[in-house]
């Protein structure tokens, strides 16, 4: 870990030449806020991203990828309150529309802007079209709302929010001299890869395209790709790294890479503990795999069970429900190699279960599922969560 | 479809020289009958089995596994109260006894059996040894209770409940020459392959093991193989046919296969209905696939998904999770091809929201999921349920 200081009350607008704003266009029937902006002043316009695996792409992923292709970000705008997923060619229109409108509100604003330098985001229902002239509308009005300091990255965490309860903000800063901050949006439709809907991450360090993209895949790989709440991809799922250079600092590939996944990791962390329905913060590691990817491969199919999931919920140490799982991933393991602890309690040992195991106590919010293949020395570990009422409950009338 | 009878009435004792037992033998602690024997008369003693691909093997599996190599059984015992899986070389030695105990028990009733032609089959909660007392009493005692007919059939189909909450039997009658009867038990933890934990399945028919081998593997291919409530995959999965000869009849391979597929796809039928926690049946049918692989993969991770299947618990025609789930599927698609309809009624066309698609009526208890990939012509479909606030309860506390 580089030297430096982790906060949760700053977010995007933490490294300097970063603005924000969030308001309420409109987009959200229930009149909370749903339109966000992070405004990029330079002198840099440095960027990255990594995009949902999921070949149905939503129409502002489509758009952002080819933004990110020019390695050139000067604005992100983000909505939530409609995901403008399989809208087919006119929700694509919408996202392009989206982009000019913001480019033109900020080229009048003084800041020359083009389309092709606006990425955009949006989160919520898939299926509809976006009500474009409430969008169009609080275009304008959110480039007049833009702030310096803090409040506007707040603010803009806080109109990404959909089933979210709380935002999510983190910024790292390091020695003083530079930043790394970042706003995350989660709650349902967790998982790899990516694991979140929207994350924006600014610098304020001297960084190009390749270092930028470098330190995203090397903290998505390790934060957001490894939190599994219930299996389910996003189509619309987008982090974004924006650096300004206006710290005049340029840090080292490892010194930008350890910035980079401290706020990438605590986000994560964030979006885990508020996922939809948790009553179950859980960590399924695995030790002693052959290599990582297997370690990965083991421990995110035990993530995913609903057997071990609801088990979990219940507070109940069915650890045999860990070993059936186990041997259903897409890996070699030897069943009378595995040993399995709840929370450093030893519940199985060698495949058979060991005294005491009925009786380990799994009542607290935090779960650690340690499970040894005893075949080699690498390990990995998902974040997930249980599967309980609540998760049931929030995603059983989400669209009526 | 060959010509015949499908009957719900008649299980593993409808076909000549079957016969059945079950009874309490103290093993669920609730008093519940737990132990069934199906026994074969012959003359022939010809099997086939098929079992879990979970790397976690129960011991009984281990063990049947071996025995029908010699594609021979005269015998099935199987518990309910206990799945003797990971239990260590104890608990294979558990299993061992049990084959053993029952071949003495049934030597002594004066029809000279040896433990390999016995195979042994578990169920219930995982990591605990078995009772091996009242497994032992009771494995004399259900010797005496073989009785012929169908109610011995129903008795060992009682005895092998866990979660159930009815027994499952089905019987096939062809042209009254011949017959094909079974008996399931499922309720949780079913899922590819197999989707079921205990199918015993009996015929008075003529037929080689390898003849049985290819019936049993076509069926279970097109049935419990598809059959996917809830991705979980058991320790104990195990199916088996068993031919006594007795009828006289001969049938073709094709015949022998139509009527083990009519017994099996009607158990499978009657699992997904007795499925932990169901409030919906759902039929996931993907067509215009590329190949039948493409719309089985695409199918089951519909069918998996606890997006798609919350919505459906909550009678939410929530379209774009299908959408998403499709485009997470193992195989190439082009989502502006995808089609999808609920019941009958378009929700998605080519990719895109349908009108009226947010007004469908999901209210009943059965729903069809239709996909059309728009890629080819092979089709595929899974058999699921919802997941509900029922699952949660059933499944959270079902050890301590």
């Amino acid at each position: 870990m580089t030297a430096g200081k982790l906060v949760r009350s700053q977010g995007v607008t933490a490294a300097a030449g970063f603005r924000g704003a969030g308001i309420a266009a409109g987009i959200k029937a229930n009149g909370k806020p749903d339109l966000a902006l992070v405004f990029n002043e330079g002198p840099d316009y440095a960027a990255a991203g990594v995009f949902t695996r999921n070949q149905v792409k939503a129409a502002p992923v489509l758009w952002s990828q080819q933004v990110l292709t020019t390695g050139k970000v000067r604005a992100v705008v983000l909505n939530s309150g409609g995901a403008n997923a399989c809208t087919g060619a006119p929700g694509f229109q919408d996202t392009h529309r989206t982009a000019e409108e913001l480019a033109a509100a900020l080229s009048n604003w003084g800041t020359e802007t083009g389309a092709v330098e606006v990425a955009v985001c949006s989160t919520g229902l898939i299926g509809d079209r976006l009500p474009m002239d409430k969008v169009v509308a609080g275009l304008t009005e959110i480039v007049h709302e833009l702030a310096g300091g803090i409040s506007g990255g707040s603010d803009a965490a806080q109109a990404i929010m959909t089933t979210d309860t709380v935002s999510k903000q983190a910024a790292f800063h390091h020695d003083g001299k530079w930043v790394v901050g970042g706003m995350a949006k989660g709650a349902g439709m967790l998982a790899p890869s990516l694991a979140t809907m929207l994350v924006v991450v600014t610098t304020d360090a001297v960084a190009d395209k390749a270092q930028l993209d470098s330190a995203l895949r090397n903290a998505t790989r390790l934060t957001f790709d490894r939190l599994d709440v219930d299996g389910s991809c996003s189509t619309n799922d987008t982090v974004l790294l924006l650096a300004s250079g206006a710290s005049g600092v340029a840090p080292s590939q490892d010194e930008l890479d350890a910035a980079v996944f401290a706020v990438c990791d605590d986000l994560a962390a964030q979006l885990m503990a508020d996922a939809e329905g948790v009553t179950k913060r859980v960590l399924v590691t695995v030790v002693d795999a052959a290599s990582e990817d297997d370690a990965l491969a083991v421990a995110r199919t035990v993530a995913r069970d609903s057997l071990v999931k609801t088990a979990l919920f219940g507070s109940d140490p069915n650890w045999g429900r860990v070993l059936a799982a186990t041997g259903m991933a897409p890996v070699t393991i030897d069943p009378d190699r595995i040993t399995v602890s709840f929370n450093g309690s030893p519940v199985c040992v060698n495949g058979a279960g060991a005294a005491g195991a009925r009786d380990v106590d799994l009542s607290g919010a935090d779960i650690e599922v340690r499970i040894d293949l005893g075949l080699g020395d690498s390990t990995a570990t998902i974040r997930t969560t249980d599967l309980s009422h609540g998760y049931v409950e929030e995603n059983s009338a989400y669209s009526s």
